[in-house]
């Protein structure tokens, strides 16, 4: 299956636009998935339940490799177990990997083995900086995703993703307008710019226009608005990905029923962004 | 120790700026160093016969990750048992992580975790893109150095790097001018340009000054020239940090005694580089 068929069949028939970020960080997950199991154990069911409880309101899962691999082998056995568990039982479900990561020349050959064949992921989240070389072995099979980030969402992002161009654009415009234009030579290609900066997200979605997906952050404690969401869902209401991580993973803190409270944080942010659309 | 005395140390007392890239992919090893072995054994057996033969010419060694972490958990076993060996043996020498990856929040203090702590790196390469958010906490300790991908040495890298800012500047430059004036923080911090563009290295020296060290990788096959690092050389000439990995880790190929063509090539390439000092 074409990834961005996978992508957008999840977008039309989910009546949703959240993407869980399966960010479980073992020091932060709950006790009682802790209790007497091995840490690889302990993040995979909770990994498992999360899944489980909000599969039909996921568009995809996001995994943040870092919060694996910081935990060596034990950490990078439970990430395995969760890809190989979402693509034997919700394969039609797009599975990135936020690796903030880039590879040149045989290192991204290599590279592409690692995150779509070893650890199965069907789409990979990449910076620009080092140009089209860097992505052009990743967006080669069509059933893969590539997401380039444009304009992020933490504090210094701006520091260089907005430095003036010559022409008065700025430098994550011009980024912008290589991938849409240039990259894209497959039709996998897609941008992630952060909802906390609503203007910089408002400017991406005029250069990419309504077809092509875009994937934005830092909603909820990172200070993005749903508000900003307005105007830029593009074609049919279905080109916008929205992902909340912590909001939803530990939603059910303190609660004795805590995949239910999981599955209401996501559903309530599904509701909310939908509200957005029909403004 | 800091991490830059342990540079500047070795530049200093070696009479050397080479830096031996362990790529040491397991497929194109030569057979006799894996027959009848396990994969981490072949690596971690050819890297320890790599470092004996070059230790005295090499003023650091840098490691690209995805090189082991594509061969899963034998591949990330051989690059713990390397820096293991160099860290005990070697502990002078810096071990530079050309990972190629940025981690924001959170997840920097894990990859700082990850790097420096689970993986005994002392030096870690990253991408100028999130801006100095990414990197605060990786230079956080001055026994640890980051290196800032400035320019680099792959054909497309000037599709962003070059781009024209306002000023007429390049985008490269602005950023070097950021990394030296504003994230350098610490007196950790360095850059990295590729040898095939020479005239962005020369100008990445202008802004630098002489005082802070450049990596500089792509001589050789890729077609960087030695002539090229002329005046680059930066204070007493002991600045500069030239890459090479393929070029002398496979020097032995068909050879009977592989490892002398090793510390030949090495060698080499070390009395190549002092010739451009002397000019």
């Amino acid at each position: 299956m074409k990834f961005i068929d996978s992508l957008i069949g999840s977008l039309e028939s989910k009546h949703s636009h959240v993407c869980v970020g399966l960010d479980s960080r073992y020091d932060q997950l709950p006790d009682f998935v802790k209790k007497g199991v091995s840490l690889s154990d302990a993040v995979f069911t909770f990994n498992k339940q999360i899944i489980e409880a909000t599969s039909d309101i996921a568009v995809a899962y996001k995994i943040n490799t870092t919060f694996y691999s910081a935990f060596g082998e034990e950490g990078l056995r439970a990430l395995l177990q969760t890809n190989r568990f979402l693509r034997s039982q919700y394969k039609n479900i797009p599975v990135l990997a936020d690796c903030k990561r880039n590879e040149l020349g045989d290192g991204a050959h290599l590279m592409s083995k690692e995150i779509f064949d070893t650890y199965l992921f069907t789409c990979v989240l990449v910076t620009p900086w080092f140009g089209s070389d860097a992505i052009h072995e990743l967006l080669k099979k069509d059933e893969h995703g590539v997401c380039v980030y444009v304009h992020d969402s933490n504090p210094s992002a701006k520091e260089i993703q907005e430095l003036e161009l010559r022409d008065g654009s700025k430098l994550y415009e011009g980024v912008t307008q290589q991938v849409v234009h240039r990259w894209n030579t497959n039709g996998n290609v897609f941008v992630e710019a952060g909802l906390t900066y609503p203007d910089a997200l408002a400017r991406v979605r005029k250069i990419t226009g309504r077809q092509m997906p875009i994937l934005t952050s830092g909603i909820g404690a990172q200070g993005g608005k749903a508000e900003s969401l307005r105007g830029l869902f593009g074609i049919h209401g279905k080109r916008l990905i929205v992902n909340s991580s912590r909001g939803i993973l530990f939603a059910g803190k303190g609660s004795k029923d805590y995949f239910s409270e999981v599955r209401k944080a996501a559903d309530t942010l599904r509701i909310n962004i939908l509200k957005q659309l029909s403004v």
